[in-house]
């Protein structure tokens, strides 16, 4: 079928075959099929969607457009889990540790921050001489031998969504359910799963606004796998606030670490324990996520989840000693507090002003090529549901460039609304798929 | 409005303000808008359409990226034809010399044949010596001084046209009402014409395959010209078979002269004369088509209408001598008839396979830049409702190559449907606006 056709069946309904698709795409990663073709079919498809069927052969076309993994060398139930993205969302520093100290592999490809959102490699490179580019064998070698690697996209990887993304970006066609979960899918898949926890947020603060858009995003990405021979378990979470107290690279990482010796705030505590519970069950360490919770309480409560960090980090060039003494991770030169000049309680936190907040900082990049300060960033000294005095700290700022403090500190005083109002937050897990 | 946000208004049904819509024309023009950007844009308002106000914005920032040729030095009301094209249609070699001989200045700028249809310059062209390809300042002095001039496309008239057409081609965007009207008026509008008449063909072998289809894009026509000062009249025109006999340029050269001199098939007699009188009222040279049609008759008898195309042929370097002498016109090598193996009525006569047929022969071509045969063709013995006997001719083959004869008579006899029921042709015009 001639790219013309194949354009013109999604527009007018038909239905597409799988071997149409599978060529339609190889077509575009080898260049035979030009971007401007691409671009009309993503609108096609942003319009007319694409069929359960369709999306699987979709997504596994993007899978089958460059190098997939073979992680059989590792036994066991490999499991990783995504995100679609949260300010503050540490998730991952904790979560891969804890599962892999539980007997579940984990192999993780993550990406870097951009615009208000920040980048789980950004955060573990703020430990000293962590690596995140290592070679996939040596990232093959330490799933298999420590049980989790954190690195970053190679270009290998799912070509196609690599190019598809860079599009979609230019076209409008960013914001479309299908072309959402099959990038998502192919990548994840491209690493070598064998399943999958999907950490989908929904609210005013992330990229799916309702609980009924995050529900068909979880529930294509869930279709994908199941056609794909991938087990995909998803949670829709609350994204009404940043997680836990911090936002910005080294804070986090010492959050995670907090978490992991069980005295993080309750969010981040909560969330990345639903999610890992998750993992073990579909790791088939654990029957239940009850059982699961029992696992995971054991190895925060004797310190193996910490060792397992300590681990990951050793066998990746960073210093392991990071990880419990704070003082070998970047500080920042100066703090300063953001006080509250109203009395009453926190009724809203703008995540995402408080992420460009942190941009702002020097903490995140607003282009791909820039570089990161892994010292500065937030800290949250009140959440959503506090009470608040006036002239009490809301964030203290950690900064190193004093002539962005005053900036930063109106951006974040502008994302706290105190009022009248105790709101506290409401449940962080809304459904599990 | 950066071309991302403009792609996404329309995608999501916001409306678009003009001067957005003429700077993202005016960026696709300059390269500054990628092609996969116009590629999405179109597809968006494939699904979202353009509103009136849309419509006249687009079309005049097509006719604003290019030059607008002024035809002020001729007094008068400038009128041109367009049709959405059809099989045999020769109707602008009758009614440009028609409405000229009447006293209404026509500027005419066509298109060459592609695929199944033929194209007006290339049936000028049979003319010994004829040239499309004459400077703007002759096009304008023709105008004047003949009353007629019949040229090619420039490259400086509406170039995003040009541009946004190839695009549509490869991007299953080329059957959109709003980009097909707006392309249609904006090329037109920049010719210099105060008033315009469509023919909109609708049927299975058009473009428009129904009336209510027809009628859509006859309004948006008529909507784009009212908008930006152009009186449009707009005849929806049956196009259930070929016009007239004849399908080939020299051939439908000899039945465009027979017409002038009353002597032509019904149907393009008819067509033509329908939308000569539209023009000369639009032209304000008849108070209505009933006056219009008196003249016409006039210019028809007293031989004027006949003498104003050699007047045109010899304007533009033809030899006005092969207006009368057929024997001065390319002519094929030999003729081979096609007969009919039924007896009964001419049911159905596929308009496109005989177009295709024709191409086959060489009359037309299949790739915009392939040369045609301008001898060959075919002359149609009998059409729908004719009554036939076995072994009776139903068309005269006009061919050079005899290797291309059997495929083209096989071709020629699939084309016709012979069977008991005798179903005349309806009316040939079915609607004015």
């Amino acid at each position: 079928m001639r790219p013309y056709e194949f354009i013109k069946a999604k527009r007018d309904g038909q239905p597409l075959a799988p071997d149409d698709i599978r060529a339609f795409l190889a077509g575009y990663t080898r260049g035979d099929v030009a971007d401007y073709q691409m671009a009309a079919m993503c609108m096609a498809i942003y319009f007319k969607g694409l069929s359960p069927l369709e999306l699987a052969a979709w997504a596994s076309a993007m899978l089958q457009s460059g190098e997939v993994l073979d992680l059989s060398a590792t036994p066991g139930v490999k499991v990783d889990k995504h995100s679609t993205g949260g300010v503050g969302d540490k998730v991952s520093l904790s979560l891969a540790p804890l599962a892999a100290a539980c007997g579940v592999p984990v192999p993780m490809i993550s990406g870097r921050g951009l615009g208000h959102t920040g980048g789980t490699l950004d955060k573990l490179e703020s430990i000293p001489g962590f690596k995140v580019d290592l070679s996939i064998d040596d990232y093959k070698r330490l799933v298999r031998d420590v049980g989790a690697c954190l690195i970053g996209q190679t270009a290998t990887l799912a070509p196609a969504d690599k190019k598809l993304y860079a599009l979609r970006d230019v076209t409008a066609t960013v914001d479309c359910i299908p072309l959402i979960a099959s990038s998502i899918m192919s990548k994840k898949m491209a690493e070598g799963i064998d399943a999958l926890v999907l950490d989908v947020k929904v609210g005013s603060g992330a990229f799916m606004k309702t609980l009924d858009d995050g529900r068909v995003l979880a529930k294509t990405m869930i279709s994908i796998g199941e056609q794909l021979g991938k087990k995909v378990r998803a949670l829709l979470t609350d994204m009404d606030q940043p997680l836990g107290n911090t936002i910005g690279n080294a804070l986090e990482v010492i959050e995670a670490v907090e978490m992991l010796q069980g005295r993080a705030p309750a969010d981040y505590t909560e969330l990345t324990l639903a999610l890992t519970a998750e993992m073990l069950v579909l790791g088939q360490k654990a029957k239940n996520v009850e059982e699961a919770r029992v696992q995971l309480k054991r190895v925060i409560d004797d310190g193996s989840a910490v060792k397992k960090l300590q681990d990951i980090v050793a066998a990746q060039g960073g210093n392991p000693k990071a990880v419990l003494d704070f003082s070998l991770l970047p500080k920042a030169k100066a703090t300063a507090d953001v006080v509250s000049d109203a009395e009453g309680y926190v009724e809203h936190i703008d995540s995402e002003a408080l992420g460009l907040a942190a941009m702002a900082l020097g903490a995140g990049r607003e282009r791909s090529d820039a570089a990161v300060d892994h010292a500065v960033g937030l800290v949250l000294k009140k959440k959503k549901g506090d009470p608040v005095a006036v002239g009490e700290s809301l964030v203290t700022v950690h900064y190193n460039a004093q002539n962005r403090l005053e900036d930063v500190k109106r951006r974040v005083r502008a994302a706290y609304r105190i009022g009248r109002m105790r709101m506290p937050p409401g449940p962080l897990v809304l459904e599990r798929l």
